[in-house]
């Protein structure tokens, strides 16, 4: 080793053997490049990708030490990948800035653009702020943050705004709703196309701690409870003091993705008197018991849209279907929006969709 | 491979095969951890590990698959670090959730914590916010993103505050100063302590696309000049149209560290009427042929503050004494602080909250 890792710039920094990753091609194959000489074995993996490929997808080496593949052509939309080297955990693709910084097992992002532009994709069209507001949990004890978006005009603007609360999944993190989901960018075209009203989005950390590995040993169930506690009693204030919202319950609603959609569906059945509407997209369903207790009416009146929603390929789709058919035995309003994916972020990006744009219409 | 992968549970997602990494322990060594039973080589690698540890360190396997080494006791301080698997370019550690997402080669993040808090750890003190704006560089043709720091207590003012331009490093995005200078928590901490100003810290993108592999062919030069336009021509309209800021040039200061250092110098000496104090941490010095063409006299009657910092491992420490060198020669008022250590955050971090500490204190 020279003394190149003295001066800052070490061999493992040379980026001029950065390959180009991914190459998006006219015809919608995309190729994936990693620059490792030294591998035995590097696969393409990735929930969306594994599907489009019918499972991880081996790359070849060159000369030069760069692994290559080419799939598809892809579907337009936007996918999460990583590279799994000699048969350990995924690791992004170095050569791509777009990624989920996930608690654990970090993605790289890639959008396969089409026709027309994707929901999630930027337009010529006002924007939104995100924010990123540091709290002091009481309940909890620490500090944490949560990512707040302001629609467009928020800043020149006296107006207070409706607000839906928005939870991540297991294994995110509270940015995940922009840094993949692109919710921010899905709000400002939905808002540009009078598809839904202008409103604010708040996205909490949904774990305990940081990294996994000092997670504290308690039932699911538990945890699920003391962050619920966080939102409402910590997150909630936070955002009531700092932002311009309307505080009534007709303008706050609840939804999340996974185990996010199971908090928020515990969240919105533990308080009506805070949250009018709820939304769980291929949420856990440890809520279950809880919505078994309640009756039909008392749904109906409490709340103005129940959503459940769920990719037909979900491993957890049946589940979900359960809840639905138990709110159809209630006969409880309710939406159940089945389409095509896995558990997936198109399926969630398309259920948030949907869900924001029957929001604080009236 | 089995169905796992079409469930989105595929076995790269193990996470009971998640090792805990990094391990901090008591006397401040610290263990690293990589779960790849088929690599050959595993090497920890990052600037500040590397020079606490002599160079890249090797990982040994155990029987599970799982790569480790123990280092240190490392000083209290931030280091960045990730793993180089069979001579490939580094990943960052996948049980990590702290990250720096780069433009490319992304890196992990570790605090070692001392017997006092670090000036980046977060403490028990009122917590500034930081805001994601999006806005359409006119100059550049593409929709851009800016991170900026409003100090604690500006959602409840009505006060307009100074402004401080603060500018990233080649390879760097425009959180980095974020989520891996921490200047937003060295703000808050330096705001509690009453040792600087309540400011905006402004944190512009300073590449000109994403992908480095789509990176335009023009000189550095030429790229320097177009990223001043955006932020001079876009960024601050839509700062100071969005936040509350003070327009006047006292209220005004431009910083940087390394390529953003020496774009921070262009800058402020292109633009005495915008900005009255200039800071460049270990900087590029292309600004170099402007600034001997102007004389002392001029630039100790446009800006209050010069500053011009550098590690003293730095491999570019000798340009940047030059720099001072032709400051002095002009008897042009200024600060030349030197601190050990290489091109790295620990040297930036310092530069900043000195810098930070003396500007807008009348």
């Amino acid at each position: 080793m020279p003394a190149a890792w003295a001066q800052g710039t070490a061999a493992w920094e040379d980026q001029t053997k950065l390959p180009r990753s991914p190459e998006i091609h006219p015809d919608r194959t995309v190729t994936f490049r990693l620059f490792a000489p030294g591998a035995r074995e590097v696969l393409l993996v990735g929930t969306q990708i594994d599907a489009a490929t019918h499972g991880p997808k081996a790359l070849t080496k060159d000369d030069k030490g760069v692994w290559s593949v080419t799939v598809g052509p892809l579907e337009p939309g936007s996918y999460v990948y990583g590279f799994s080297v000699d048969g350990g955990i995924k690791s992004p693709d170095p050569a791509n800035p777009d990624m989920e910084p996930r608690r654990w097992g970090q993605t790289s992002y890639l959008e396969v653009p089409g026709d027309k532009p994707l929901a999630q994709q930027r337009r010529a069209v006002p924007h939104g702020t995100v924010h990123i507001s540091a709290y002091d949990s009481k309940s909890l004890g620490m500090t944490r943050s949560v990512y707040v978006y302001t629609p467009p005009g928020y800043e020149q603007s006296t107006a207070k705004y409706p607000v839906l609360y928005l939870l991540h999944g297991a294994g995110q993190t509270e940015d995940a709703w922009i840094s993949i989901g692109r919710a921010n960018i899905i709000m400002d075209n939905l808002i540009a196309d009078g598809k839904a009203a202008p409103m604010i989005l708040v996205m909490p950390y949904c774990h305990l701690v940081r990294a996994w590995a000092d997670e504290p040993k308690m039932s699911s169930a538990a945890a699920d409870e003391a962050i619920e506690k966080d939102v409402v009693g910590d997150v909630r204030p936070l955002i009531e003091g700092d932002y311009r919202v309307l505080t009534d319950r007709d303008h706050r609603a609840v939804a999340g993705l996974s185990m996010g959609g199971g908090i928020a569906m515990s969240i919105g059945l533990h308080h009506p008197e805070l949250f009018s509407s709820i939304g769980s997209f291929s949420g856990s369903v440890r809520y279950r018991p809880e919505l078994e207790k309640v009756d039909g009416a008392a749904l109906n009146a409490k709340y103005k849209l129940l959503w459940v929603g769920s990719g037909t390929e979900d491993p957890h789709f049946d589940t979900n279907k359960t809840i639905a058919d138990l709110l159809d035995a209630k006969q409880a309003r309710h939406v159940f929006r089945t389409s095509p994916g896995a558990h997936v972020w198109p399926v969630w990006q398309l259920n948030f969709s949907e869900f924001a744009a029957r929001l604080f219409r009236n």
